[in-house]
């Protein structure tokens, strides 16, 4: 019999996250005043041992054992070779994925929406507010809440939530409360509902409209939760990649590649990450972020200071960015609708430590489907990016005649997204381009913050 | 750290299953001459190594490596203490589940649909039909189908099809073709449409139609493939007990009680059927099937020769039965919408080996929003049927001060059938009860036919 998985024990789970600021340098975050932002500025927002980890240069961090607990409802996840799409492709490349699809809301969100609620829960808090894009974060949040007894509020990209009804469901059933973004709810979605009163909303909204709602609440005990681009987040997803590793060695395995879907950058980290520290340890990978042509913010997007949210009210971060005005088109992968990209991610491209690649919408449904009919899993519209470059690669390899070992990220399936193959299906389904005047428009808006510096880490 | 998983490495799947005919007697299965059914009789229908198996004696039947490999793909599945759900009853029980939502279709069904797939690819079929009611089967068979490069045509119920579109889309991307039953493809669509232009379909009637369009192909290389009630059918799920024996057995662990929910029979008949040969071999369990008491097939319908399928294309099976004409009240659960129940489960109830148990849809609701929010993974409503039994057993054991050890299967998980949730979480979702004035009807349809022996196995 044929061996697909290499599984690791509960037992064996990684007991510590790995910190890439321990091994890169990044420009500071700025507050309104142009100055780096202290700690207590953030206070507000997240809770005190959140914004700690934040900013700590400790290369490993302890997973609490709370957290471990409720990972263990899902994790280790198995380590898959593809022997299906490697058959398919007559690729003599051998492909190898983690499956985090296994997670009860399907994607790898959850490594950091549990120890997000959990410190939180720790810290004394009662309540999350957070936005969601295509609902995987939301999900996992509303998930990881009702793990620790929060309540949670979830501000709902309205495209998302127009196309995936049950998504709402999802979260109302694990007790958290879900509205469409823009909402009427808070001052940044009245003023964009003011202009257009059918905005199909961004990820940059529904931000602005969550933290908007933890810091206006009086009580003082409810916080915002974000499901990517902080350092944090990049942190706890790293289980991903540590697992994988461990997994690699007990068959005897090293990448040759990692590749990684790409919205704000957690489920590429999380896999990326630990091998981008061997890579800075002089260990040749080659690495690859993958985003949609319709929101090139790695391939496209200038590197600059740029708010997180549409309304400007988070910190300046350096990273690459669209411009926060961007209002990226509703693709089916409502994940990778974002107009930046994480800080830590944003400074790897920057050093040529990590190469960013783009693809069409149909490529990325034509490599799912490919998966679906040869792996079994039907997966994520997002999972589709980090496949489309997959098969790219396994092709390659079969043209050069050449070996190579290719990891990739199975971020979540796609059983909750099954509109959007359903539109592929019959046709309706085509590439969006990202118009050449948008990156003007980004640029003139960008001009008005302070350039970060062209750091080097070694 | 709390463990919550016992897992096996893909070495230690059990590479045979357990087949409970070397331990019962059963009535044969009767053709249209009310004789015993011969092999040949069935071979437009099955291919003939399904059927040696369906007829055979032998207790322990080798799975084939290419099964084993294809199996690998999410097996074996965890076994899970519900350490959340035990927390919440406040319960001295320790309850266990096999947690079998983790195949890529996202139920127990591809334990089965894989063999008989590949099966009926050995002996030179080239498609497959079947039917589907809420849909968990027609994935499974497209998934198992698009893994042996087999064609594969679905009948779907139309309450389901019509309820749950996209499902259509998970069997499409598989590669299969769906259409609504009654549809006018067959003889047998084409008169219940006479009759009843608006049928909402059953799992009878679509059973009928798949039949029909298996044998009337004139290439000879399409046959029919059944999710349920047949022997290799019950035979090919016992890979989930088997686990859970060797999982429990590695923490020292036996179960008192063994639940599962009963619609043809097969995910309950896959976790119970090796701890019923435990039972007969002196040992004592309690094993519950569990039914809606809007199709209580067990727990009302008398034990008697009926057909499969509504037409009367299938031989006469030995079963309790609600009447092949019976049409299931269109609830939520609808992979436990059959008038019938496998032989092998029936031939048990009548030796008094298990005890089946109903319940109405709300309270199989009300359970699974308490494990979804404990235990993190939102169930198929009908795995919601095994849940509310669980939850009054660990409650009995809370009041009686008993350490029972409740073992369950967690069929399937929810993410497909959100709809239900949503009917339930805005209180639009009602019991539905069974008419005293249907059963009259089955037992005067079910009089025409020749009665089975009650038959004691020792």
């Amino acid at each position: 019999m044929e061996r697909r998985k290499v599984l690791l024990r509960e037992e064996e789970m990684p007991r510590r996250w790995y910190n890439i600021l321990a091994d890169i340098r990044l420009n500071p975050p700025l507050g309104p005043d142009g100055k780096p932002v202290r700690p207590e500025m953030l206070a507000p927002v997240f809770p005190m041992n959140l914004i700690e980890q934040e900013m700590s240069p400790e290369r490993w961090v302890d997973i609490p054992d709370e957290v471990l607990s409720i990972y263990a409802l899902w994790r280790p996840t198995p380590l898959v070779r593809a022997v299906g799409l490697e058959r398919a492709l007559g690729t003599p490349a051998r492909i190898y994925y983690k499956f985090e699809g296994a997670s009860p809301p399907g994607s790898h969100k959850p490594n950091t929406a549990v120890p997000q609620a959990y410190y939180n829960k720790v810290f004394g808090i009662r309540r999350l507010t957070t936005e969601t894009g295509a609902g995987q974060w939301g999900s996992a949040l509303a998930f990881a809440c009702a793990q620790f007894g929060l309540e949670c509020k979830v501000f709902m990209v309205r495209v998302s939530y127009d196309q995936k009804p049950y998504r709402k469901t999802m979260m109302q059933t694990w007790g958290a409360q879900c509205v469409p973004s823009p909402s009427p709810e808070t001052r940044a979605g009245r003023e964009i509902l003011a202009r257009d009163p059918h905005s199909p909303g961004s990820l940059g909204i529904a931000i602005s409209e969550a933290v908007e709602a933890a810091v206006s609440d009086a009580s003082g005990k409810t916080r915002y939760s974000l499901g990517s681009v902080l350092n944090h987040v990049m942190l706890h997803q790293t289980v991903i990649g540590l697992e994988a590793k461990a997994q690699l060695a007990k068959i005897g395995e090293f990448p040759d590649v990692v590749v990684g879907c790409a919205g704000g950058g957690s489920n590429f980290a999380g896999l990326a990450f630990p091998f981008v520290y061997d890579k800075i340890h002089g260990r040749a990978i080659d690495i690859h972020p993958v985003e949609p042509a319709a929101c090139p913010t790695l391939t496209r997007g200038p590197f600059a200071y740029d708010h997180g949210d549409t309304a400007g009210y988070t910190p300046l971060l350096p990273m690459h960015s669209l411009g926060h005005t961007f209002m990226p088109p509703p693709m089916h992968a409502g994940g990778l609708r974002y107009h930046g990209m994480a800080p830590t991610v944003s400074q790897l491209a920057v050093e040529g430590l990590i190469e960013p690649k783009a693809y069409g919408q149909v490529e990325t449904f034509e490599a799912g489907m490919l998966a679906a009919r040869n792996e079994g899993v039907i997966p994520a519209p997002e999972t589709n990016h980090a496949l489309a470059c997959v098969v790219d690669l396994a092709r390659r390899a079969k043209e050069e005649g050449k070996e190579k070992v290719i990891l990739f990220n199975w971020s979540g399936h796609g059983l909750i997204d099954l509109a959007s193959y359903e539109k592929y299906l019959t046709g309706e389904l085509h590439d969006i381009a990202y118009p050449a005047e948008d990156i003007e428009e980004a640029e003139k808006i960008l001009e008005r913050y302070p350039k970060p510096q062209i750091l080097k880490s070694r």
